[in-house]
């Protein structure tokens, strides 16, 4: 089934009469239409939903390429912004209860809508309507994402020959933008981690001045973004031998990540996969030492549904990709993560990665 | 007087008790607090501002930086959001009304904080309250202002060695991003634009696999971002001898800049120096052909306030640091762009830029 009609079927027309989606990857998902917003704040399109018609408004710099990437939709353009299209479409279609996503729409659009349409109408924010039905990939999706991971994975390889003793985190994660652009990517994913030594212990570390040292942790999270798809890997190495603590914890760690990938099959709740990995790390001496959740799903996101932690209960299906990423966070000393990307199948699951820059300890 | 007091001192208190200021570049002008926003709907930080009291809102990822980065804050942590905080502070303070930036607050986040506190307190969005006043940039601003060209200038001039026929778009604006970055820039400023030949015609072409010919316009429009602080030039060029038709296309553009230029002077309107440098325009064979605005201030963010367009009348006064770019743009052949960066001084205005790459026709 085509994707917008996978879409209308989906939305509950009961509950509202049209559903504007503002979201980049959502619009992008549903109509074809591909431009990033490059500046917040500054919009580049919308599409606009009812049950039985389909407009992409966008200004006239991207005529041309709307018509061109989204031929399904009826193309609209404006000057200032949305509102003074949406509100004429909204009378026209004597729309009563308008939808839209509030994840993605700034309250000054919204109120202009708002001002334009008066008491009339009826706003009710939606969320996940297309996020849900992106969960589920189709295989040239699988094939996008499996691209993006063997280029991210090739830069990885390339950077395991650059890093050395006394080069910065910054260096380092240069150089993988560096070849992650020059290989062909839209952009990095999202910005890379470089974290060496106790900074290793923040899982959102920003790369710094840091000088890269013998015998520590070096975590590397690292993705690309390849023709709109993402992918996002984590390794966790160390320059000449490691030290016991280091064997230790990334032994554990490493233990955690192939109980947590054996366990996706189809059917299981996302709880239970992180349970499966969260289990081995709490009954060792690091319990408590991983804060976050087990992955998330990656598509044209880097994060987007399904989220796979303690409290989250979805139920994983064929044809989703997320990532299993446990890590052990010591304060002062250090920390190491894994990250694969997997694949729910048919009948388990699928590491879509090929990298094995593992210890075996 | 400190920024945060003169926010203070100018904010309506009269119509609201308290303002959420979200915007990352109005976060950092009054506090100090520099934590960019990476994807779109991940918040890292929001101001809380009373009549006699100021909050840093962040998560526990920036709590160190905020509070060693704004130390006349308060900084609260919050988990999930900020809406639970919000909730709290707007009961214990009595907050009756409650702005916000529409422009840079989510439905989303708007949502929740009106679920939490019902229908007690009135919200009213306020735009331009940081704005209005980061347009006059003080000695400290301007300087890392002049800081962030002199880098662009530098990476023009190579630019200008780099660059040949029959290397494409992508290549050069990529040279252009690598030099930067490589140079100590926070970041590009904003997708450089390489458009050649009839690609020129579009103010807003994205550099794409069009490979660079002799004898037709090339306009690079191309800035970084240093230490927070943007700057903003584009230059029009022709690899060998120039057309006739280039020849007049630019010495139009030049003579209308020229003529903006002139007309920067401490208190006049921005309607009348965009009038000064059209009217050059539009006295000529090309009337018409100048589709935008002649130019916009440049701040911690590359479009702010003021901006410079026919409808537009902010009086410029000293400090402001604005962009003349006029241009004609002629579908199928090409365009010619001239930017320069221009302060407004007590006596008239000083050109920022040091490059002289312009041809004398």
């Amino acid at each position: 089934m085509l994707r917008l009609d996978l879409i209308k079927k989906n939305a509950d027309w009961d509950a509202y009469d049209a559903i504007l989606i503002s979201g980049w990857e959502n619009m992008r998902y549903v109509s074809g239409f591909d431009v990033i917003e490059h500046q917040i704040g500054e919009t580049s399109g919308y599409l606009f939903l009812t049950g039985n018609k389909s407009f992409l408004l966008t200004d006239s710099r991207y005529e041309a390429q709307a018509k061109s990437e989204a031929p399904g939709f009826e193309t609209l353009i404006y000057k200032q912004g949305p509102d003074e299209i949406l509100s004429g479409l909204i009378k026209d279609l004597a729309i009563k209860v308008f939808a839209y996503e509030p994840e993605y729409l700034f309250c000054s659009v919204f109120n202009k809508i708002q001002d334009r349409i008066g008491a009339d109408v009826n706003f009710v924010p939606v969320s996940n309507l297309v996020e849900d039905i992106r969960m589920i990939k189709d295989k040239v999706e699988i094939g996008l994402i499996t691209a993006s991971l063997e280029l991210t994975e090739r830069v990885f390889q390339d950077t395991m020959h650059f890093i050395r003793e006394g080069i910065t985190e910054k260096e380092v994660a240069w150089f993988i933008e560096k070849q992650i652009r020059e290989g062909g990517a839209d952009s990095l994913a999202f910005p890379s981690i470089v974290a060496s030594g106790p900074n290793s212990a923040m899982p959102h570390a920003m790369p710094g001045e840091r000088k890269i040292k013998a015998h520590e942790p070096v975590v590397i999270d690292m993705g690309s973004q390849l023709n709109g798809y993402c992918s996002d890997m984590t390794r966790t190495i160390c320059l000449k031998e490691p030290t016991e603590e280091f064997r230790n914890v990334y032994a554990r760690v490493k233990f955690a990540q192939d109980a947590g990938i054996r366990a996706v099959i189809p059917g299981i709740k996302s709880s239970d996969v992180d349970k499966a990995a969260r289990s081995i790390i709490d009954e060792s001496p690091f319990k408590g030492r991983f804060g976050h959740g087990l992955g998330h799903g990656v598509g044209l996101a880097t994060h987007e549904a399904p989220s796979l932690g303690p409290n989250r209960s979805i139920k994983l299906l064929p044809g989703m990709v997320i990532t299993v990423e446990p890590g052990i966070y010591i304060p002062g000393w250090g920390g190491v993560r894994l990250e694969n990307m997997v694949q729910v199948t048919e009948n388990g699951c699928l590491v879509l990665n090929r990298d094995e820059t593992f210890y075996e300890f």
